[in-house]
């Protein structure tokens, strides 16, 4: 419920509202690879946050369904958030980079191992099967390797190349917001695994299995992205660093599940 | 799109920060029959709208997963605002009313027949039939019904009864942002269906005939709410000019779908 709380007050930012009048310029001052590099990153999260906002539907279904009001009345507004983040990537795509064709070539193999299957697959089964162990790998799915390790590490990558550049103001200020919510959607998965597993440390296995299962494809990925450069992007970002943000973003993840399972086991 | 922008600039209110004292103590000094009759309305629109929020659901995985994001990113602020509106009246039932007790003995035959049944069967037929049908079928029942008819008759029953007697502001204030936003809700409804039948008038009747169908449960819904007090509530609100409120609504929103079935018979 303080999640909720929260949201409503800081949830209420406008895509709209948002300033791209210096960001058009600069766009301009890019070169070709510059350009792409910002268009790379950009599509990517434009397409994950469509992916992630039609995938939260069978979550909410299984929380309404279950009446755990106060749970659900969060998930609006953590619904509601993904859809303002769609429009705000997709207006940064039209309004500063004119990208008006097909962006689907920037979908490499692993991404679209995470976003056209794993995702989906793990979200979707929540249809037809309530169980503990699928709310488990769903969370797992969405809140702690795609929230919690590849959003994370995509706005570290926004941060290395636009902050020491000074280039991007309004997209900066738009990607704060966005990360600020995506934070209380991280606790909230933390706080859904928890409670799953509450009474049934065995759960916590499945978490960590999951977990194991999705980093190959999450690393996989990050090298993929860097594909067109070798190892350093044209703003000087380098693949080793971004990798090593990802395994630390993936480490304290999964030892946030670990202690939630000392703490079962203890308190058992 | 502009609904989505309209709801985004006057969706952030927050019912968490809407004051309740006066109404506190105007609610101390009214007798229990008038208590008694804020209780059932409230009681009935607090479920009612847990109601909505949940059978939402269907319909935006429907638009979600038809592709329309323009649609879709609307129905996340939809979405978001049956929460609040939850919140709303559950904060007034607790904060004011001090109930904690079962509030289901006010739901009548015909607001269960309603809200159990006709309402959820019409919206979670969607998550296996996507035919124009269904969908015309829900959102007559949703949109047209629900909210067109019995919710706009409830905000005319508490003005009718909190206006007159200068009661509740609190209430009142929250009441004016719920009708706001309800009145979108509507507007999509009204969106939804034209473009349902776009290019096939004959799908008109069907809305039509939806309309009919449920229009005797809302009527005796009314009359039910009034077995309690004879013809008149303890606010002076008569059932005949209530009545006459929803027949009006209901000629009002009937009315909107034959003109819609007469612009499309011209069009074609």
């Amino acid at each position: 419920m303080r999640l909720y709380q929260k949201a409503k007050r800081l949830g209420t930012w406008d895509p709209a509202a948002i300033d791209f009048t210096r960001d058009r310029e600069l766009w301009r001052g890019l070169n070709a690879d510059e350009q792409g590099a910002i268009l790379q990153i950009t599509s990517l999260f434009q397409a994950g946050e469509e992916g992630v906002t039609l995938d939260l539907l069978p979550l909410i279904m299984v929380i309404a369904e279950e009446g755990r009001l106060e749970e659900e009345l969060f998930l609006t507004t953590f619904l509601f958030e993904e859809g303002k983040h769609v429009e705000f990537f997709r207006r940064f795509l039209d309004d500063v980079c004119a990208a008006d064709g097909d962006l689907h070539g920037f979908h490499t193999p692993s991404y679209r191992v995470i976003f056209y299957e794993e995702l989906p697959a793990a979200m979707s089964r929540l249809r037809d099967d309530r169980s503990p162990e699928a709310q488990i790998r769903a969370a797992v799915t969405y809140n702690m390797i795609v929230e919690g390790v590849l959003a994370e590490t995509g706005y570290q990558s926004y941060f290395l190349a636009l902050e020491r550049n000074e280039l991007m103001p309004g997209l900066r200020e738009g990607l704060a917001h966005v990360k600020r919510d995506e934070s209380r959607h991280i606790a909230y998965g933390v706080h859904l695994l928890s409670r799953l597993v509450d009474g049934d440390p065995a759960l916590w296995r499945i978490a960590e299995a999951r977990m194991s299962e999705l980093l190959p494809h999450a690393l996989t990925f990050i090298e993929e992205t860097f594909a067109g450069y070798g190892p350093t992007s044209p703003f000087g970002v380098r693949l080793d660093e971004l990798s090593e943000f990802a395994q630390g973003q993936f480490a304290k993840r999964l030892d946030r599940i670990r202690r939630g399972a000392a703490y079962e086991e203890v308190a058992l």
